[in-house]
């Protein structure tokens, strides 16, 4: 007989349509799993260790009725999201007992992964593994794909990254000034727009919330104006953007978290207008489309890691208990670096 | 002593702020022009034949502030825009008496070209001279330039045209039948509709004015969804676009036609987070970003027009005096195909 283990998990527990709240969630106990994969299946049976709090999620609580974006999440099963587990059992040729892997997994401490499509197994076990939710997972290859196969970057380019101290932003500025670009972001508070200027290397930072006129504070920091912008946010910004840009410029659209309150109204783009007079190519993308080449971003990220290149900065929640207010956080603002839920060190 | 004529123009009164009307602007016959060069000069005396009426002109007819699309028209003095002529006289080496040429000439019988710089030697003469106040000049290589370079075009897909009856839609969707591409307009009357199925081998039209629902027009004309979208139009259509593209979809951004009356305020465009889960390319242009390679797609065209594989057709309204009333129909959508005012038929 296989070992039976509760399995602590957080569930949301019905759509929502406002501003999500820690109450819209909640952890149950109550629930049992075995730990073992089913006979004759290619399941792989995972410890979750780290998981990743991320702005796309929001969108995962409301009900659609067409499936344009990722699935709505299951009111009263587990949350999905990515994260980082350990192969405690394995049918799977590709994954071992003992293996770290990241890819979609449940908030809750055991998974039964029936499908690994979209799984990868972590080749520098020996870097934090936490960094898999992130700088080395999603929001870093997010970062590193966006920024070098969608916006074409050129030495000496000037960038701008809205929601730059985000998990996704503090990379693509990094990766941006180590490509020789003037990186400029903007960011929530004075705390984060400090961080930008002094841990991340910037060039220079805003604070969007004191700035009354978001073209301004543009036209402050780029005089010369805009020839790449890494769009985290939409809205008011990516109109200020716009306004901004310099010919043949490129934005390449990550994310829109200003809207993803309320994607049933979106707020509207005015200045679409400059994407004619200024020849700007604005471009949307899913860093699934180029997972096919995620290990080689791997081995490089990897690297500028071990050479002390990349700065990373992680806000831990620790325990499944806090994951609800961890998630809410995110889309609060209230974080500091990558958001990430800790259910168990190993 | 060189000849002096009137010289009979068309002036704009004054900056306008709402929809254009002919009474903005007047026919002077008090000038007159010496028909010769001024010495010293590289300047080229030209007797202007036909004259292009063209949407961004709209834009010129109200003050900016900021330079950032075309100057704006000088009130009290000739309209310029995009004319065919003739060299009656020249001093500059590229240009020879007789020689037909088009570029950005004035609303008016002579102009005096100081500044040959975007003008062209038209190296088919005996093709018809008008043609290259569209097809084979501005709005034909919009159409090409912005099809081919932007849009990617692959045979078997599906692309739209909006404005399609007008100079460049009728273009686009026919470069788009010879490419193997499967092509839908959108028009402003049934007449122009049955123009784009029955002239222009257009597969399917619709008449946006009796749609009460955009987006369900471009479902039922694209049950299987749109892989390119030739935008003339933004503001509502855009949004419908948006909401009916493929995935890894590309938009061409050409012109904003619904939006020109009203630049101040432009409509809000609310789908732009389509360009993420679809991963859309939406890309402006300008045709000037192609002009090194003109005579290139003149000759292609040339060539398609004498095999009889282009079918394209003009509105001309004859003498300066019906040209303001060509130009305010353009944006009231009255004309049926490419609107040109004839100055003088030699």
């Amino acid at each position: 007989m296989a070992e039976v283990r509760v399995n602590k998990k957080v569930v949301l527990k019905d759509f929502i349509t406002a501003f999500p709240r820690e109450s819209d969630m909640e952890v149950v106990t109550t629930d049992t799993i075995q730990l073992k994969v089913p006979e004759g299946s290619t399941a792989v049976l995972l410890k979750n260790l780290y998981l990743s709090c991320d702005p796309y999620m929001r969108w995962r609580m409301s009900k659609h009725d067409e499936p344009i974006y990722f699935p709505d999440f299951v009111p009263g099963s587990a949350i999905t999201g990515v994260g980082v587990g350990k192969v405690l059992d394995s049918s799977h040729p590709d994954f071992k007992v003992g293996d770290y892997v990241w890819g979609m997994t449940g908030w809750e401490e055991y998974s039964l992964i029936t499908s690994t499509e979209g799984f990868f197994k972590i080749r520098y076990p020996d870097l934090p593994l936490s960094y898999y939710t992130g700088l080395l997972g999603i929001a870093g290859y997010t970062a590193y794909a966006g920024f070098h196969e969608i916006c074409s970057p050129k030495k000496g380019e000037y960038v701008f990254v809205s929601a730059a101290s985000g998990a996704v932003g503090q990379l693509v500025g990094q990766f941006a000034k180590l490509m020789g670009c003037h990186v400029v972001g903007s960011a929530g508070s004075d705390e984060k727009v400090n961080l930008l200027k002094n841990k991340f290397g910037f060039d220079g930072a805003f604070n969007y919330k004191e700035e009354p006129d978001l073209n301004a504070a543009l036209k402050r920091l780029f005089p010369d104006g805009i020839d790449i912008s890494f769009e985290n946010v939409g809205g008011q910004m990516l109109d200020a953007v716009l306004l901004n840009m310099r010919t043949h410029g490129r934005i390449a659209v990550c994310g829109m978290i200003s809207q993803y309150h309320n994607l049933d109204k979106p707020e509207g783009v005015h200045n679409l207008f400059y994407l004619i007079t200024k020849s700007i190519r604005m471009e949307g993308f899913m860093v699934s489309n180029f997972f096919h080449k995620y290990h080689q971003f791997e081995e490089i990220t990897a690297q500028l890691i071990k050479d002390g290149k990349i700065t990373y900065l992680e806000d831990a929640a620790e325990g499944l208990e806090n994951a609800p207010a961890a998630l809410v956080g995110l889309f609060a603002g209230r974080n500091v670096g990558k958001q990430l839920v800790v259910v168990s060190h190993e």
